[in-house]
């Protein structure tokens, strides 16, 4: 199939250019215009969402919905999303719904409460004439937000939408804390402490079955005496510090955010205890803080920008006929974390 | 003047379901809404963009327009902006023009590739039909961004806006500056080094005359040897560090980002010399990252919240005729940050 890459190569312009020239937008010059009609004549292209059924006016905008912009892991999908898009000539725009900064964590398990405004929000694009959209999740679960009836294409980042019709771009969670616990294990560590997040959380769940797949392909068992839970921030971090260091046998600790590693830091600081020197700790999320800590925590940044490059490239599939590449397993996207190597892991022989 | 609080009020409703009823949503029950509509009649209260020939007709929706929501400085704005208009039945939309993302920093002092994009973003706020627009700018300057026939209320933050419908909420970085040199004047410092940001810039500029203020006060001249222009990041912080320490005279550093402060402790640290006992630092920003670093960074925290809810207070103001009781200054609002104390600063004795 020509898809709308090649048009444009033939032409030896834009694909902005051509998704201008396409929907009608009188942005490119006549002469340019003339030429891409006739290479779009010559094979026959036609936009994927004409053979599809979808409308084919155009507004050429995507809406995207956002949990809330101010959690950290958000503003970075939406560059992600927006980079990707306006390379083929979509503009943007967004809703905030502000879940956190409206309700503080009570709307975990109370999903009514979001889906009223949710329902505001997505008539707001629909009015707008949103020709596609990503919903941007703040943390992992199974969720069902994007209607069946919805007519444009759409999809769900960092969480895992059940509407079979919408694909999801998720964070590959379970190889990414694997990877961080065998960093750990090939560095000769044999007792690793876990601090994980909330219990109920999904992101918890799978980093945990990814630590404990590194463990037990080293022969051992997760020690339930070295696992606590806690609630992903800094105090939550220190707190559990205190427990494990009252009496617990590890070696290292394995975080799973860099807040939490920065509450173990603090407490280590206060104890005369030296990261990656006495105990080696490793963190998750990359998040700037964790290059301040002293040595630099060694850990694995999540894949923001990429998450919403390769949601956007879906929707380009479905909008614009390009063949993204992205293969889909039970059609969910799994983006593994970027490795970030400093100074908080010891080489403690094997 | 009767306002919409007092209709509010009176009626035992809150202001967003009479601005409901006003605006002819059918959110309210009947009785509510006839009760309403009998005191507005009562008092003859007429929504202010009524009174000054503002279209009549509402789509509830403020646009806003950021610079880039992947700089640190916005998603908070925006929360601001957002929490404020809400309390008032508005939703709100939002445009990113990716400035940072798209260009790196070639678009300073190039602000003809800016106007390109924000004319496209201003026809598709027009098209959403916005009753109202906050820009949030990434760095203040002086700017023209707001065209004079727009036709709805708008505000500038961050930035200094020069069309004079147009009031701008910045931060008050004299004022800021001011109190972090007098704080460290107060401590019994003598002689306080300087890391700027950029030479060019606003803030920069402002930080300075503050800090100058403060110094000339106390009876000190400000040593041009303990003054060094950086560019924000920690690199330049570190940078600015190896060169006041090789032979230069002072006891206390004033960094004028976080980041600078996070690059002199890296400095110190890696030369033996401790924050707060050796020498004091005292950051500006008050980013997540001030907390983690060893000793805490006393600092200078950047008011976003406030500003976002000045910004909207002021819109609201004209849109329903609730006072903001928010005064101006040649068009301006500054909000001053918050002063976090920490442990980097030392008491030197007087």
């Amino acid at each position: 199939m020509v898809t709308i890459k090649d048009i444009a190569k033939e032409c030896g312009v834009s694909i902005a250019t051509v998704s201008n020239v396409i929907n009608g937008k009188n942005k490119a010059g006549e002469k340019t215009q003339k030429k891409i009609l006739e290479v779009v004549e010559k094979y026959g292209y036609r936009p994927n969402q004409v053979a599809k059924g979808l409308r084919s006016k155009r507004s050429g905008i995507i809406g995207i919905i956002v949990e809330d912009i101010a959690q950290f892991t958000i503003p970075n999908i939406v560059e992600g999303i927006m980079q990707h898009i306006e390379e083929y000539g979509y503009k943007s725009m967004l809703i905030n719904l502000r879940l956190y900064s409206r309700w503080s964590d009570k709307w975990f398990h109370n999903e009514d409460m979001l889906d009223t405004l949710l329902k505001q929000s997505l008539s707001e694009m629909e009015a707008m004439q949103a020709d596609g959209l990503v919903y941007v999740a703040v943390h992992a679960r199974d969720l069902a937000k994007i209607p069946k009836d919805i007519g444009i294409p759409a999809v769900m980042t960092y969480a895992h939408e059940l509407n079979p019709e919408v694909p999801s771009v998720m964070v590959d969670d379970e190889l990414s804390a694997y990877e961080a616990v065998r960093y750990l294990l090939d560095k000769g560590h044999k007792k690793v402490a876990i601090i994980g997040g909330r219990e109920d959380n999904m992101h918890t769940e799978l980093r945990l079955k990814g630590a404990e797949r590194a463990l037990n392909e080293a022969g051992i068992e997760v020690d339930k005496n070295r696992l606590i839970y806690a609630n992903w921030n800094r105090q939550e971090g220190y707190k559990a510090a205190c427990k494990l260091f009252s009496g617990g046998d590890f070696d290292s600790i394995f975080c799973m955010t860099d807040r939490m590693a920065g509450g173990v830091y603090q407490y280590m600081h206060e104890h005369g205890i030296v990261p990656g020197r006495d105990y080696s700790v490793i963190g998750y999320d990359g998040q700037d803080l964790s290059g301040y800590l002293v040595p630099g925590l060694t850990t694995m940044a999540l894949p923001l920008e990429r998450i919403g490059e390769v949601a956007s490239a879906l929707l380009i599939e479905k909008l614009e006929g390009v063949e993204s590449g992205i293969e889909l397993d039970d059609n969910v996207v799994r983006v593994p974390c970027t490795f970030i190597e400093r100074g908080s892991v010891k080489d403690a022989g094997r």
